[in-house]
Order: structure tokens, then sequence, then C-alpha cells
């Protein structure tokens, strides 16, 4: 394996042996590298008690079980949009906190589902046998109808497990490996405890990705299986005490997604074409929404979750984009390819994989002459908002429901829908002037980029200005209604056709141009972007193994490192802070405001309390809401955000400066007991 | 000179004899390639003619003298600042235009002046003496100084001329050249006429930098002398008939700048630093404008001026941040860099040089390191806004007037501060919220550019939110009063000190810095960048004599070419539309409705009147307002704007694809005559 490596130690995938680096499928863990570089034996029954206690939240999070009645740790910015459901102008729980003092002030959250990795099962051999060598639209459609038919197969036979089983086909290293995912699922998520958010995001947008850091950032929510808590597999112990500096560490969680593997090709094209479109929209609409809020407590209330998600995704792109804008970077990624292409090129059976890189370029030049109308039309971005996008699913729904499961788009198989139905169906407040900004924005960024004469523009518009629209059909739609989207959801063609909805008779109008462009997108652009991908995966697997990790799919990963700091130009960033340090740091002024409970808490509470701590375990968004385990498996930490360096780590992990910030168990624990007064949640937990 | 070209062949300078290429000064017009492309002959009368005829408008426009009593053709959106200042909200210029029916209705511009260019002087060789070989702050200061000096001592000699003569330096190739521009200086500018925006800007920012269009961007203003109409040293004739397709055309104007000489060093520069983030900021502000217009009719009136212009410097700078992400266009810039280093490499006299690109990259490096502070706190990004300004303004003139006067910074020397002082005194009418917008905003950026624990941010804002304080300082300061403004240009650094206003106060606070961080990049950027840029031009004249054009520099220059559509994707665009097509793109809702008159006009106007048309002459941002001249000499068009290719033209030209876009005569005769019943001023002119 060494030598593998040492013939391609171009490749930055040989590099994690000597650095913190990689989130690792738990089929797949360097246990030998963590012992002999941390003296930390990590076995089978230590993986397996973390993956039963960790969680997936659907809603893009990551949560760990805490107590033997299904109580699950997560981040409070996992809850906001469970926070702003239920929010109203009288009571404001998001500003408030919550805290249920009974079981039965546990709140659902009605969009929310939780699950548990189960199972997991390499099915590659099975694929490969079903697409067999093609590249082309038949090989891409023959892919996606085996993923689909496996989950369906396994959700099969596991249908009398006594709790919902819900399976999920995995693409792991650009399709080096197909796996079936088996989830236990739990679609009755309740809050049970949210921090105010002026602890919990202390700091705001501007101490976001910063460290040294302040946040409260937790929350706990509970499973339940027919009113009921539920019973789960398994659940962590707590301690109290944290991890000492230097003291190895583990992260598991569900990294959204990296590009670490991605050729140079695909990241010119990620930064000139999507980064740099997306980016310039999010500024923009970021400035509606900061003037939205600028006219009063109440709009700056319904705007606060849009808009914190927005500024968190601005921030990460932002540095997204200046680490592709680094020429460096990027030539040195074109010298390891280069070297890549050679070791291809010199091997008679890998040759034809070294075509992989041009049949990329090709199939990338072929995205961009589609690349507007396919992000307006079929990604939706012209019909933003939470009505807009309610007509939008109901619609292709309804269309795809009437195609056999394995034909159907696979965000609309059997194994798919009840999510989905679980999130449109759920109740949810309806702002009609966010709605018209939000609307009204995306049909102006469609004219911006698509120009007043095109024939879609037109068709979606007449010749009626975007605003004036926006308000028309935000103001007729009934969609706000969730027995009215009960009735679509469940219906038929006809009955959208004939709802006399506006917002729904739009996207209907739009759907066909949408398939289209869906089709060629899938035909001519997925199929052999899919094709190519597989190939160089499977090639480099040939030549070195599977010594490297698989990029970030939202599924369940392993990271290892130590709690550490790092040097910031002249400075050493110290790992842990103390409670000290927030009441420094509060200057009354938003979003340095601290709540009125922790303002007088500060005279009776150990200031020397650790606070948020660092550690050098690679992550990225998903993993929010992620346990930090010692190595006894214990919860020493809660993972809600990386340092700035961390963004740059989709493309790169830099073991110098990347990394993680947590929230330490110690002001968990004083935060439940001093300030919350929720003794009653601590005793159910296991505290060492 | 061939020869010489084809040493260098992969030098673009080489290029402009083959296309229509090229904002060439009046000193250096290339007449040979003009005769043998086009058949005519461009001689010294002609250029004089045509040069006195010509104006500079300072606020960044050009116009033409279009009659002899002082009628400068310009337009419309080269006046909104002066109709946005004449507005209130009972009377909203802006939509309703203006006609002065007699010499007293006109109005005056009062930050408005415009220039003609008299005379022009070589001046290099007394520059070269001064500075001598230095590159070190040294010289930077001793250049500074000599221009300076330069412009004083014209002025003195031209001190009795009868009218103000007004003396500028002008870099030329980056300082292969030096001259000294004299210009007859007119501080009384008057409007005359301005037709509605709905019509002047028909299509918005949608249909900016595109064709086919519609816009009547035409304006009139007068020169006055002692408040009478001025006599100016030329004035050109009209041809009602415009040009005919493929007719050799010249545009003479003001272009701003263009970076065709940049090094791919300094151009990776703009992208990475300036370009990204200026687009982010504009991006936000722009959105936050936007949604400050959407609150009503009032703030929608207020904001119409300072949206136009940031959403056409967006769509430039978005555009060219799309030419500069474009790989293969950096990489042929670097071959042909690589090539001009061989070149000089090769040659002993040349050699020293080839250094000047390390010695570029490195001013960039040190750039880099003080980028933010540097423009947040010496360019003023932290204080936007027109009170803002004017304390920035007030605050530096009043230490800068302490110094002897070639010691100053440029932009406060004796010939610079009339210009400065009239825009600094002129009224204009202050709206408090749209000020606190603006200030809370640049507020805001700073923290989040420089961090909320910068110790300027602290000392910017103690620990106030942003939009708290920019809140209280718009309320407190009393710069909006134009006698307050006056007082304190006049007075004192303790005068300021004393005046108690809170926005002067913190401009005070920040000078120190700002005045570190411009000597830092005045002497360790702009002196080695000056001496590198002086020496590549040097050796590029030397190389093949004066055989290109410089860059832009908002000074005057003559282009040329013809009438000419382009082939766009598969569609062929046709160089004219008519008065049809505005009455078929019309929807009744903004930004394509049209004002009442023209609505009432249709049935009696000629439909087949010639509205815009677009030419392949070379232009940039600074040329709104030029006249497009015949072979006479003759007024056959006003340029307004590029098609959306053009704006690559900042840093290559494509004769493909590169257009200029222009009102044709005919409509502007129309309008005058037949819809606004201007017929005095049709009297004024010379029309054939």
């Amino acid at each position: 394996m060494r030598q593998a490596c040492l013939a391609l130690a171009v490749l930055s995938v040989c590099l994690p042996v000597l650095a913190d680096e990689g989130m690792w499928t738990f089929d797949n863990f360097p246990r030998d590298s963590v012992k002999s570089r941390y003296g930390v034996d990590i076995d089978q029954p230590w993986l397996d008690r973390v993956r039963l206690a960790t969680v997936r939240l659907e809603g893009g999070c990551t949560g760990s079980l805490v107590s033997p009645q299904g109580l699950v740790l997560t981040n409070h910015h996992c809850v906001t949009d469970c926070l702003s459901r239920m929010s109203t102008p009288a009571r404001d729980v998001q500003a408030a906190g919550f805290l249920a003092r009974t079981r039965a002030e546990e709140q659902r959250c009605a969009a929310e589902q939780a699950s548990v990795l189960v199972a997991l099962e390499d099915v590659t051999a099975q694929v490969i046998a079903a697409v067999g060598d093609g590249a082309g639209p038949q090989a891409n459609r023959a892919r996606k109808a085996v993923l689909t038919r496996l989950e369906a197969d396994c959700e099969e036979r596991h249908r009398d497990a006594g709790t919902r089983q819900s399976c999920e086909a995995v693409t792991l290293y650009g399709g080096g490996q197909y796996f079936i995912y088996r989830y236990q699922r739990y679609d009755d998520v309740r809050l049970v405890f949210a921090p105010e958010t002026d602890i919990a995001f202390f700091g705001g947008d501007i101490d976001n990705f910063q460290f040294p850091r302040w946040n409260l950032d937790f929350s706990l929510l509970r499973l339940y299986t027919g009113d009921a808590p539920a019973a789960t597999p398994g659940h962590l112990r707590w301690r109290r005490a944290g991890a000492a500096a230097g003291e190895p560490v583990f992260v598991a969680g569900h990294p959204g997604s990296t590009e670490r593997l991605k050729t140079v090709a695909e990241l010119r094209f990620e930064r000139n074409q999507q980064l740099a479109r997306w980016l310039l929209r999010a500024a923009e609409l970021r400035g509606r929404y900061l003037e939205f809020a600028a006219r009063g407590a109440e709009s700056a209330r319904i705007v606060q979750e849009p808009l914190f998600g927005l500024e968190n995704a601005f921030k990460v792109r932002r540095n997204q984009m200046q680490v592709l804008l680094d020429e460096d970077f990027l030539r040195e990624r074109e010298r390891e390819e280069q070297a890549l292409r050679g070791t291809l090129a010199g091997n008679a059976r890998l040759r034809p994989a070294a075509g992989a890189f041009d049949e990329i370029g090709q199939a990338l030049a072929t995205w961009h002459t589609i690349f507007d109308r396919h992000l307006y039309f079929e990604r939706g971005v012209a019909l933003q908002g939470e009505l807009a996008g309610y007509a939008r699913v109901l619609v292709r729904a309804v269309g795809e429901r009437e195609k056999p499961n394995e034909q159907r788009q696979r965000e609309y198989t059997d194994a798919a829908l009840p999510l989905l139905e679980q999130q449109v169906l759920a109740p949810a407040p309806v702002y009609a002037e966010l709605e018209t900004l939000r609307l009204a924005f995306s049909l102006e960024k469609m004219v911006e980029a698509l120009g007043v004469d095109d024939p879609m523009v037109r068709l979606a518009l007449g010749r009626v200005a975007p605003r004036t629209y926006a308000a028309r059909l935000v103001r007729e739609t009934k969609l706000g209604d969730p027995a009215f989207r009960a009735r679509l959801w469940q219906g038929t063609r006809a009955m959208l056709e004939q709802s006399g909805d506006p917002l729904v008779a739009l996207a209907l109008r739009l759907e066909p141009e949408a398939l289209r462009l869906r089709q060629r997108h899938d035909d001519e652009v997925e199929a052999p972007l899919a094709a190519a991908s597989e190939r160089l995966a499977r090639a480099r697997f040939a030549v070195q193994g599977k010594a490297g990790y698989p990029d970030a799919t939202f599924t369940l990963r392993l990271s290892y490192g130590a709690v550490q700091g790092w040097r910031e130009a002249e400075r050493e960033i110290t790992p842990f802070t103390t409670l000290e340090g927030l009441y420094a740091r509060a200057s009354g002024q938003p979003p340095f405001r601290l709540p009125p409970r922790w303002l007088r808490a500060q005279d009776r509470v150990n200031l020397e309390t650790r606070f948020d701590f660092v550690a050098s375990t690679d992550i990225t968004g998903g993993n929010s809401g992620s346990p930090v385990l010692d190595a006894g498996g214990r919860l020493v930490g809660l993972i809600f955000d990386g340092n700035i360096h961390s963004i740059g780590g989709d493309y790169r992990f830099d073991p110098a400066l990347n990394r993680s910030v947590a929230v330490h168990p110690a002001v968990m624990m004083l935060a439940l007991s001093d300030v919350y007064g929720a003794e009653p949640l601590l005793r159910e937990m296991v505290i060492e």
C-alpha cells in the first residue's frame, strides 16, 4: 500500500495517514493509522456503539442519542426551522428560548425526521452488473433504476422490523462503490429544550466561523414512536470535564459534501458558473433581507431564520470562492492530475480511464450551454419561497408518481416520498410580505439572467413586472393552507389543473420545459460525468487500493484528531474559551447581547467553566450537531462550526489551520442545571 | 515598423491597424491606417475642429458643443445627478423630464463643470529629468511633485487668458509619456432639456448593455460665462439623416479607464481582490436599495439615482469578472508576456526592464497585506453616503492645504481644488433614511471585513451596532447644510475639531490611520508599480515605437469604425432600430412604460424614424455623451452605451463582437420638434 502511494505521491488522498484528515466511512476507518498516531485502538464494538448512538437529522444535521429515553443532543442552529415554525408575533420562541417542563410540553418539529444507521451493504457488484460498461443515457438510467430497485428490495425485506426501516443507496468515491444504507427512521421528533438565540448564536454572523468563540449552540430533541419516547438502539455517556488539550478525539456525523476528488475542470466550472452566480444572487438577497428586517421588530423576527441560513451559506461560499481563485492551488491540482493521467496512460489495463478527463470537459461544456435555463427552471431558482416551493414539488410529485418506481426521478421514489410528504404537509406560518420578496427576487433574477425576450420568461410572466406578479400570486394562492396542499398531494394532474390556484398554474406552465431541461442534463451532463467519475474512481482503486476516503455525501462518517489550537499569522490560538470571556465580550448590543438570565447568572456561575473549544478533526456542513467523542466513546463536545480555514476544507484539508469548533460539555451541564433549571433532563443522562 | 510588430506579434497592441481598435490620443491618431481601411483622410484641421467641439463633463461624461450659444449635447444618464438634485417630493423632474422655455428657466447643475481641451504639451523629458532612475518612495514623490509644479506653471502662464484655464498632468502608457493638457473650464453648466426617464432609460437595467435598443438617452446643457451663454471655441453641425450602414464613423470622447496594457499579475489581483470584493458589496447594496425602493413611491424616487449608478457599474464589473475568470484569456496573455520578457531579455539595453514583472508581483503582494484596511479607511469604503463623503473630504482638504502645493496629495493640489470645492459646496437634498442605509451598510461591511476586534473598528464604532450608530450620526450631523460645509471648507483643523459635529469627529478620528495607510500604499505599492510600469512602457516604445494607443485615462481620445451590427450565436443583429420597435416593446409596465406624451405621439410620428444604432468603434465608460462623427466631422449620433461584449473591451477588444450603442440624430430631432415642442433649441443648431 505504501508502494502504491509512493507511485501516486502527488495524489492528496495519500496524505491522511500523516494528518488528521478524512471523513471515513465506518467500514473503512484507518484503525492502524490512528493507533500509531494516537495510541488509541478504535475497534469494531466502539464503531458499532458510536454508529448506533449517532442520528442523522433529515433537515441537514447530525445529533447524538444522550439518554435511554430517546433524547437527542444537537445544535440550536439545527432547530431554528422548528423554532421559527413555533413562533408567533406574540410568542417569539427564537428569542425567548424553549424548555418543556413535562413530556406533554415537548413540541413536535413537524418537518423533521431522524435516522439511525443500522446496517450497510456493499452492492457495487450488483450495480456494475446492471449498468455494464456504457457511458450513455441508457447506462445512466439503468444505474438509477438498479439503485431504486435495491432500495425497494431492502425496504420490502425489512417491512416487519417493528420500527420503520428506510433504505437509501449511497454512491461513494464518485461511483467507485455503491452501498445500501438501512436506517431506523423516526418521523416524530419533538423539541425539548433550546436556549435563547442571543446566547446560542452569540456574535451572530460576525463571529460565525471565527474562534475564540462563545456560542451555546445546543438544543435537545426527543424521538417518539407511537406517542411514547422511542427505544433507540444506543446512547452515549457524557464526560463532563471534556477532553484535555492534545487529547485524541473523534467526530461521528454526516458531512454534507466535499469536492476533494473533483477534477480541476470541475472545480473551475464550479467557480466560474456555480459559485460566481450563486454568490451574486445571495449577496443581493441578503441585502433585501437586511433591509426588510430594518422595517421593524416583526419584520426582523420573520426574516431571522432564512437570513441566518443565507448568511451562513454566503460565508461558506465566499471563502470557497477565494480558494478557487487561488491559482497556485489550482495549478498544483493540475500537476497532480497530470501525474495521475501519466500513471494511467502507462498501464495498459487502466489506459481507457485516462480519457475520463476529456469526457468530463465535454460534459461540462454541454452543461455550460444550458446552465442558466436548467438552474432557473429545473432547479427552481426562478421560483423561490415556501409557497412556490410547494407548487413545484406538488406538480413534480404528481407527475412522477404516475410512473413505475424504477423509472422515477430519484427524489420521488417510494423510498424518498415519505420524508418529502412530511415536509410538504407540515404546517408552517406563511408571511406574505416575505414570500413576495423572495418570489419577486427570483423572478427578477430570471429576467436578468435570461432576458425579457426569452420565450420561457414570457411564458412565466407575460408582460407583467416581476414584483407586481409575485405580489398577486402570493395574495391569491391557497398553498399556505396545509389541508389544500394535502388534497393536491394525494391528487391527480387533473386536480392540479382544475385547482384554479395561480401559483400551481405557473408551476404547471413551466413544468414541460423544466422536464425537458432535466432530461438534457440527465442524458448529456449527468450520464457522461457519472460514467467518467466511476472509471476514474475504479482506476484509483486499482492503483492504490482503498487508502483514501470518499468525498462527503451526507452519510455517516468518522473523523479523528486532537483538541488543538492553531497559529494564526503571528498569534497562537489556544483551544478553549471560558465563561469569563463571554461576559467580557458582551456589549449589550446585538449580536453581542446576552439574555437576561445569563446576565443574572454572572455572579453565581464559575467563570472558569470551559465554553467552546477547537479540535483538528476534519468536518464540514452536515456535521453540525455531531458528537465529539473520546477514546472511550464518551461525549466530550458538540460540533457546531469550523474555523474560517475549515471552509477551504471542501477542496483541501490543511492540517496546520483547519479546525472544528465545538461546545464544551461543562457549559452545557452548567446551563441546564444553573441557568435553565432543567435538572430532570440531566437526570435522564449518564454523566461522568 | 511592420518589422517591429512582427518581432512582437504576440502583443495585442499590434492588432489595431487591422481591427477598429483603439482609443487614440489626438496627437497620435493612426491617420494612415484609417485612410487605407476606410479611404478617409483625418487631417489636422479635422482633428482640431472636433477637439474644440468636444467637452469633458467633470462628473464623468463627454458632451459636444452643438450650437454657437454654448449648447452641449450629452446623455440623459449624464445629467441624472443634476435632475436628482432638482427634484422634490412634489416635483419629480427625473420622472417628468425638463424643458427650459427661456434662458431664465435654464437651471444650474451646481456640481457640474465642463472642459474643452485647448492645448497639449509633451512634458516627458521634464518628468524624467526630475524623477531620475529611482524606483523608491523618493522617486515617486519627485514624480508627483514635478507633475504638480508643471500644472501650476501652466495655470500661472495662462492666468490672463480671459476664460479660466485649467491644467492637468496626464500619464499615458502607464508612464511611457507625460503630458500637460490645458482645458478651457466652464463652472456654470445649466440644464436646458431632459426627457422623461421612462423614455431615456427605456428597458432600464434589464436592457442596459443590450441591443436592439430604444433609449432616448440624450439631454442638452448650456455653458455659461458670467451669466451669459459662453462663447466656445467651436461647435458641430448635425447630419439629421445619420450615417448609413457600413459608413465609417468616429467617436471623440473621454474613455475612463481600460486595462489592456496591464500585466497578468495585475489582472489576477484585480480579479481576486478588487472585483471579487466589490461585486459582493455592490450586490448586497443593490438588494438593500431595491428593498428600500419597495417601501413606496417616495423611497423609490429618492433611491433612483444611486440605484441606477450602482446597477450600471454592477453589470460592467460582473461581466469584467467573467472575462477574468476565463482561463484561456489569461493564459494567452501569459504567453504574450513570456514572449515580451524573452524579447527584452535578449536585448542588452532593455534587459533591466524584464525585471519589472517581478517587481510588480512584489508590489501586489505588499498591497494584498494592507488591501482591506486601505480600502476601508483610506479609500473610504467604511464611510459611504453623501454626508460621510463630505466629512472625509473636509478633513482631508484642511490637512492637505496646510502643506506646500507640491507636497500635497494629487487630488488636493491648487489645480484640483476648484472642482472639488464646487462639488462639496453645491447644494443637494439630504435624505436621512437613505444616508442611514448607506452609512450603516458601509460600517457593517467594515466590521465584516476587518472583524469586530480590530482596533480601528473599535475606534470607529466603540461597541455600538453599526446601524444604531449610523442613524445617530445622520440625525446629529449638520453637514447637510451647504453653509456649514462652506465654513468648514474655508476653516482650519481647529475649527473642525471644535465643530462638535459627530460625523466630522468620526472622520477626524480615522484620519491618522487613513493617512498612514495612504503613505504605505504610496511608498510600497504605488511607487514600485509606477516605476515598473514606466520601465515596461519605455521598453515597449523602444521595441515597437508608438504603434499602439495608451490605456484610457478619462482624457480626450478618438476611435474609428463603421456603422455595423454583429453576429450573436446564430443570429444577425442589424445596426438600426426604429420608432416602430419602441412601441412594439412598450408593455405599460416599468421599465417598459412610455411617457404619456410618447403614447399620444404614436399616431402622428413617422414610425420608420431611426432610433438607436451600433457601430464598431472602440469605447468605454466616460465615452457616455460622446459625439459620433462622420468623415466630414458632422454629428451622426450620440454614444450612450456599449453592447454586452464591449465590457470585455476593458481587457481586450474583440472586433467581431464589440459594439458601441448610440442615439440616432433623427429621433433626437423628432423628439425636440414633434414631441417636446422645443423648436427654439433646434433653431440654434446647424442641421443638414
